[in-house]
């Protein structure tokens, strides 16, 4: 027993390994299905209940608005309220930019953050969500289309795409929700998304120099390149007049910002200042007559809410692809701002948001839209935000905005002929700039160096590429190291923790030492086709290592794999197992498998009795128990 | 201490969980690429040598006839000049037959027998393999080709086109072997070939019905319907000589192969029967003068060697798209065959080959093949096979085959001349029928479901779309079932194994139990992006059941999450990690991490430098130790 002593085994009983229960193959994908599909349980709450309740519950699983309608108290109205406004007040100058970076008539940005805030209110779960056109989606939208359409020779045609590619982005975004398929967009990972914001931020930006410089003829294209030299060529057409005006807004817009990030309690700072940017150089235009003097307005817009629009979706097939593809991504970015947002308010607030359901909102939300002349929507997150701080309580803040926007639609709409193009370019990098996140991106270097890789080939491929080829690269970037992990999975080398029977990485733990005679492995991922090559030739590799190692006289005698982290095991992985045995065999070792988990440990027994290859002592529990139990009858051996 | 006995644990010694000893990026980015570039480490026997030993090892690397040629003797030769007739009498009729499938003339059949043969035997490494054309890459090289260029109006066109696909296939396989990117191939997993095999193999018999029954006009196409339909709107064209010809051929060839393998001994049967197929069928159609009565000929065949051809490489515009879509697919569909050829034979005989050379040796040779008037070859497994129970040594049994061919090409290439198509077509058939291999797919069904699926699969996406795009199919879904296996990782609930501090699944092991007080889970997959959410859903609800079902006076106090089967862990998986501690907080329950690996740990505390989250005890090094150390803190605070 001195032996066993010193390589630290505990004395204790040797346990059996286990098949799990039987289980059928349709309960197993019963399991399987339920778990992809369903992991936060919807039905639950359904359950053991009457059928009354259970239809009250349908309802109002459909309509969120039907579970805080009832209590709605004159005390929560008044918060929404002042929240309401507060949105409004940033909702109507970012709706006529943004439909400007869309490449669309500014009127449209307007309409947009009317109707969609009315479905949303009646279907979202978010309470703080502030839903009306974004930047990101507005200018992948506007450059997709402008790659088949000139928005400026034929902006009817242009619309009409605009509309069925809303149209798409909806159907596409409920599809999702619907089919339970919410999680594609979990592929968008944050360092995917930080590095792709700001890539787009400094595109909007650099676009919005043709605002601020008063620049007549520009580029269609987005890339950091030519948008540079498009604004160094046209000097002859910069006017100072415009650049002055630009400069002063574009400055006020961001000490207003800085203020605002100082003192979070001077919040309105930053929210009403691009309302008041708008006014007031809509009256220093209207006074000065600066229109005769090279600064672009506006111009005219008539009075008037939203106009049916479903006569104008185009599924006509030359567009069918550019419409399609442009709803596609358009769809899922704003799906990703409009879910983040949601959630992250939610959990500052300690409510659930369901995200297959708030797919289905926002894409049914995209849908009605489509047919009101709006275009893609979703939950901003800035504006959520400035929502939030307002002190909103539920959705019923989207339905005061949408108000107020009506307003201004039947009212106010002549107030805005002398608006000047420099300011919504100036509104609109002031929005923007926030969207670069340096500190997130030096949080993603300290952390994670490939994640870093991930979010610097995102920046770099929308301000050098193409936004949605930047993104497609950081996604293929993300799912290629995810394929490495398991093609090229880790494989640990185990020793003893002395004096106990743990049993841990030796390059990890100093305290943990070689048991003589063993090679003790532990792999951490699915043994299966697309890795099955490497382990083995990794495998032979450490058996040979150890070989010339090894002290000749003892010698190496086991191998120990450890499969406590092998989740699964396709039919290559059991080929890949039986061979190993061959391979074993041929150095001289009897090899032992630990711990497989059920599905694997199901799946040697079936190829067992096929192939007959797991003979006595091959199965252990722990690796504690397979080494005093081997070493044992080891010694035995040769005494 | 008697509550403590119950729950099972063994008093110890508490450890702590080290980080792994320090490292800078750019060692573990070393560490990284070796392990994902140079896994079986090829360098190893450079080390420590001395450097004119080193030269020598180079060449001997590059040129593995270096190894085997200094010792090579007469008795060696003996055996190889067996095998190499032996292979050649296979090789000449299939490399007329497979040459017809790819809608080249027969002659270059032939020819890619006679240079890449030669070029191999210099280049590769392994001694079974036996080179020539192969069946599945002259049909998928034939369809893909066609669909640009008709092989019956254009004929030389289709030739440059034929080659030039070969140049790039050659290029692709040579590249994948210089860039060490040999694990794509691993993608084309053992299910996905099966029935991609066995697809490919009824395409191409049906595709023979052409020659079987006699039929000129027929379909471009590949599908299972427009083959059938074709051979059944022509029955016009049906000529009974010819069917009776082919009927009578083709049930010799497989009573032959249905002899070989009842008795393997006679091997030399099935190899034998299509080179006497051929010379029986040509001396009936010589001596009663058939082709008059309605059986087609080969026709008349020029003597001579292979002309170079690198002036009909063709790299217009036009065509390029084509071609490297056609080089891109057959090569890795030819490397597929001939690596798995190759490291089938060298575990029989108990040598390595070394995959990424092999594929610097079949590139090479394809390249060599495209200037020297060849086609797409590689290592095929029948006639491997074939080369291996015939006795071969070395790859000496390639060169001479390679003779035997030109001796045919210098002098008996008039004899072909009456040879009929439609025993071209039985060879065919009797060859590919091997290819499907129902005990294979049977295998799969009962060991994995969803490699069946993925069989199935690729074998319906064959026969019904295209070959390239089943292919697609099976290799998208095995990748998807990859990704699916992280974004859905397993989640384990475990429990104590009484009277021990073995913590073991609850569902798989009956003796385990609950301990009261914890919920202990297990997570069995990388933690990062694209399953956060649903770890976060998954483990909330875990959460709120356990609240439900567990004893109220006792209640849940602690969740333990084991991280031993983690691997790693990204920017996301540590904003999940600290994320949870506050959710776990608000359910008043404590958070405990067990067992973080070395790069799971180090970002652990790289995190906590900077948030600060981990707080005292939340760190154990195993399961027992959590449960012991906490329980009895937990008891004390309450007694």
């Amino acid at each position: 027993m001195e032996g066993q002593m010193e390589i630290g085994v505990v004395v204790e009983a040797v346990h059996k390994v286990e098949p799990p229960p039987l289980q059928t193959t349709l309960d197993k994908l019963k399991v399987r299905l339920k778990e992809t599909f369903f992991p936060d349980d919807p039905f639950r709450r359904f359950k053991g209940q009457p059928s009354k309740r259970k239809w009250l519950l349908t309802f109002q699983y459909l309509f969120p608005v039907l579970v805080w309608a009832p209590n709605y108290s004159l005390s929560l109205f008044k918060s929404d309220l002042i929240a309401g406004l507060t949105i409004a007040s940033l909702a109507i100058p970012q709706g006529i930019s943004y439909a400007k970076l869309a490449n669309l008539p500014p009127i449209i940005g307007l309409y947009t953050s009317f109707v969609p805030p009315l479905v949303y209110a009646v279907l979202g779960s978010s309470r703080d969500l502030a839903v009306g056109p974004v930047s990101i989606a507005s200018l992948i939208m506007g450059s997709m289309l402008r790659q088949v359409v000139n928005p400026n020779t034929d902006p009817y045609l242009f619309l009409q795409l605009a509309f069925t590619a809303t149209f798409f982005a909806g159907l596409f975004q409920a599809s999702l929700g619907i089919l339970r398929l919410g999680f594609i967009i979990d592929f968008l990972s944050k360092a995917t998304l930080v590095g792709f914001m700001a890539g787009a931020a400094i595109i909007v930006s650099l676009q919005q120099l043709r605002n601020l410089l008063g620049i007549v003829h520009f580029t269609k294209k987005m890339g950091v390149v030519p948008v540079t030299s498009s604004v160094f060529h046209n000097t002859n057409e910069w006017s100072w007049q415009t650049v002055v005006m630009g400069i002063c807004f574009l400055a006020f817009l961001l000490l207003a910002r800085h203020v605002s990030m100082r003192r979070p309690k001077l919040f309105w700072v930053s929210v009403g200042a691009p309302l008041a940017s708008v006014i007031i150089s809509t009256l220093v235009v209207f006074l000065f007559k600066a229109q005769n003097h090279g600064i672009s307005i506006i111009g005219k817009l008539k009075c008037g809410l939203n106009r049916p629009s479903w006569d104008k979706l185009l599924f006509d097939s030359t567009f069918l692809g550019t419409t399609m593809k442009t709803g596609l991504v358009t769809g899922i970015i704003s799906l990703t701002e409009g879910i983040a947002s949601g959630r992250t308010f939610a959990s500052l607030r300690g409510y659930q948001v369901d995200g297959n359901k708030e797919m289905m909102a926002i894409g049914l939300m995209n849908i009605v839209g489509s047919c009101t002349s709006c275009y893609v929507s979703t939950g901003a997150f800035s504006r959520s935000a400035v929502n939030h701080n307002a002190g909103c309580k539920t959705a019923m803040s989207n339905v005061v905005m949408a108000m107020t926007v009506m307003v201004t639609l039947l009212f106010l709409m002549p107030l805005f002929a002398y608006t000047p193009n420099v300011v919504l370019g100036a509104i609109i990098i002031a929005a923007v700039i926030g969207l670069i996140d340096v500190p997130a991106a030096l949080h993603i270097w300290k952390l994670d160096k490939v994640d870093f890789l991930v979010c610097l080939s995102s920046f770099l491929g929308v301000i050098f590429i193409s936004v949605q080829e930047g993104l497609a690269i950081a996604v293929a970037l993300s799912i290629f190291r995810i394929l490495l992990q398991t093609t090229r999975p880790k494989v640990i080398a185990l020793g003893n923790i002395m004096g106990t029977n743990i049993y841990r990485d030796l390059h990890q733990y100093k305290e943990a030492k070689k048991v003589p005679g063993f090679l003790i492995l532990a792999i951490e991922a699915p043994i299966n086709f697309s890795n099955t090559t490497y382990l083995k030739e990794r495998i032979t590799r450490w058996i040979e290592e150890e070989n010339t190692m090894e002290d000749k006289e003892t010698g190496l005698k086991f191998l120990i794999l450890d499969l406590s982290a092998v989740p699964t095991v396709d039919t290559s992985g059991i080929s890949f197992l039986i061979d190993l045995k061959k391979t074993t065999e041929k150095y001289g070792l009897q090899l032992i498998f630990v711990n497989p988990m059920g599905e694997v440990m199901e799946k040697l027994q079936r190829a067992n009795k096929i192939d007959n290859f797991l003979g006595v002592d091959s199965l252990f529990l722990t690796i504690g128990e397979a080494v005093f139990s081997l070493s044992s009858s080891f010694t035995k051996g040769t005494a």
